[in-house]
């Protein structure tokens, strides 16, 4: 018997017949003899509906207020899915994520998890019911406001809860059977990873895989969670994110685990800064002013002769007309010649523990660009990760070069991919 | 500067257009310097609609469940409220009902409100918030799960909240212009009645007036809470239920203050019942086992010779096969001839504390009835009410006749009736 965390998206739950589905799996966990705790999101398309409310009734509604709204659409999936439950004949009880314990910051819209007090769920599952959660809410440690998480949110609250409970595992339901080798859709032959560990996970999602949300895996990592990503259309396993021994998967290990790609990224350049100490630091302290994440740096030397230099760095598309202007506001001050904008780009990182034991990674990854003709804007690597800028038109060139050339081309078609997950 | 309660019903929350009418009307209150606390009921079909989704995974959902689910439709309006006061750009709080202190029994379903416990309501007034209850709702006492409070469920945590904090009055926002000396549906001349007292306005209640519900009435005369009942649709003078001092009033008061009319109960009539000590013990013995509550009951002897009586009563027309099926079970045992069943009956009261002080009410009152040619059932009365149960065909006339006879007819016709209330 295990203790299981089940983790159910809005896509899983879109309507009545699919949370009976959803029931249904749930219910063959329970009677295959496991303790289980869901964690369920909104029915598909409610937290659009509400945000629509919301618009109807003010152009820019209290973020306050907009959780306590948003958070009713997984309030009512959790019931639901009680009651379909409770249909097949066994006991299920939902609850709030109020009333599972989960404390946040308050930060309403974007809150995060402090710590789950999980006493009453405790409780539930040891008089042997099935306990639902909704997901993506908590409530503010200060306040006793209702948050919500912010997203990846669901995912983050089952890897917390399955913490909290001392669960064996935790299981996200999703759109798709688990974390490819690369997007299906941009390489029809790449491979589900049946196993993936933490840190590899964290790359990918931080590189632009999207069926994981960072702050899940990290939670998930530091918790020492597994948690198994797998579909909820069907049976067949996932991929497993675990703590991997590096020692014993020597022998089955890639060197590359997979190729992500990233097309929500822009560019930014500024030319002619004077090649001088402390000027870098007043360019980026401008830019974390206006409380922008950027991601990749690279300084190079554009005009020796004349003591300037060049600064380009990437950061969220989003965020790109703020970050020029804060720029423009400085340029002065600074003296640098002029700011550039590019929002034409897409970064490709391979990853993989592989890497630190074998040495040529970067002089394969960019002889298959160099052959398949895609030019390298930046590159930027960690210890597990090599990731380069490219032209948007050639990101997908980029990624079936490195799929092929790491070997990782499966013989037959993936599985037609579903959605982007969640 | 007074302290209100105020309480708008799902009607008045339809839509978004709604809600920002009902902002309005808050914020007219709140910068008019008062403190203002809002009670709001789901939009519209909201409850409905969760009704339907529930019946579509289950069809007999936990009541639990349901209230989980149900609660969210309260939840949702109180939210939008807080965001279209604020779009006015005054400060507003949303808060469920268990965040409002509001403690209940455990009866899902139907649970009563035990105590109110207003700390985080009293802080945000304090701080010169408006305040929105979500109602309809608290929190159980021993399990601490969601519960809802029944049928006029609203009205009556708006009462008890006014009366926790203090408050000078309450307010309830309908869909009429307040109480009327009969339904205008029936008397077109019937006249709002500008006060009355709680003891009319209970009896009015339970009299089939569907304005405000019984409970609701109760715990604003246990805690002597004036409610002013109008229409969330015009500036209005409505209703004032308050504590009339007789001697102050008794210039104006009217002997009847409204004739109130009821089609919901049917009457059943236990025929032949030996006329022996405990017999009508152990008949309504049956029906309190069943959970049925009756209302009017009335003994006589109809066949002397035999040593034989028959029983009438009346009760929720819901309840009569559950009641006949109850007593037919026990027939044998007590002996009695037959057991006779009518749902075409109808209740017709007249309600005023005048007829404390002026003899000759039930004379007049019979007197219409029979000018009328309407053929009286069943009698009952209190220090205050006489009632009659008529023939469902007869009610209308009934009460017209009624409502002329004690001088209630106005010149002016009513004001069209948009509705029952809640």
């Amino acid at each position: 018997m295990a203790r299981v965390v089940q983790k159910f998206g809005g896509s899983s739950v879109a309507d009545a017949a699919s949370i009976k589905r959803v029931a249904k799996r749930v219910v063959a966990s329970r009677q295959a003899g496991h303790e289980v705790v869901v964690v369920i999101s909104a029915m598909g398309d409610t937290t659009d509906e509400l945000l629509d409310l919301a618009n109807q009734v003010s152009p820019q509604p209290p973020q306050r207020e907009l959780d306590m709204l948003l958070t009713a659409g997984e309030r009512m999936s959790a019931a639901l899915l009680a009651m379909a439950i409770n249909d097949l004949g066994l006991q299920a009880r939902s609850f709030t994520g109020s009333q599972a314990g989960v404390i946040t910051t308050g930060v309403h819209g974007n809150a995060r998890i402090l710590q789950i007090t999980p006493g009453r769920i405790e409780s539930a599952v040891d008089e042997g019911d099935i306990v639902i959660v909704a997901g993506f809410q908590g409530v503010s440690q200060d306040t006793k406001d209702v948050t919500t998480i912010g997203r990846g949110g669901s995912d983050t609250t089952a890897v917390a809860l399955a913490a909290a409970l001392g669960a064996d595992f935790c299981e996200i339901y999703t759109d798709v059977d688990g974390v490819f080798t690369a997007d299906p859709r941009i390489v029809p032959a790449a491979r589900r990873i049946p196993r993936i560990s933490y840190e590899e996970m964290l790359e990918m999602a931080a590189c632009g895989a999207k069926i994981l949300h960072l702050r899940c895996v990290e939670y998930a990592r530091r918790e020492n969670v597994p948690v198994h990503v797998r579909s909820s259309f069907n049976n067949l396993d996932g991929t497993w994110v675990t703590d991997i021994d590096e020692e014993d998967n020597s022998m089955e290990q890639a060197i590359i685990s997979g190729v992500a790609h990233d097309r929500s990224e822009a560019k930014i350049t500024i030319v002619g800064v004077p090649d001088r100490i402390g000027e870098a630091s007043k360019i980026f302290s401008a830019v974390a002013d206006a409380e922008i994440n950027i991601d990749m740096i690279v300084q190079n030397a554009s005009e020796v002769s004349t003591a300037k230099t060049d600064i380009s760095f990437t950061l969220p598309e989003s965020d790109g007309k703020r970050a020029v202007a804060a720029l423009n506001a400085i340029a002065e001050d600074v003296g640098f010649d002029n700011v550039l904008y590019d929002d034409q780009i897409g970064k490709v990182s391979v990853i993989g523990v592989g890497m630190r034991t074998h040495p040529g990674v970067t002089a394969r990854f960019f002889g298959a660009l160099a052959e398949a003709g895609v030019n390298i804007g930046m590159i930027s690597t960690s210890e597990i990760r090599i990731s380069v800028v490219v032209d948007s038109a050639e990101v997908d060139q980029a990624v079936r070069a490195a799929h092929t050339a790491f070997g990782l081309d499966s013989d037959t078609e993936a599985v037609v991919y579903a959605g982007t997950g969640r």
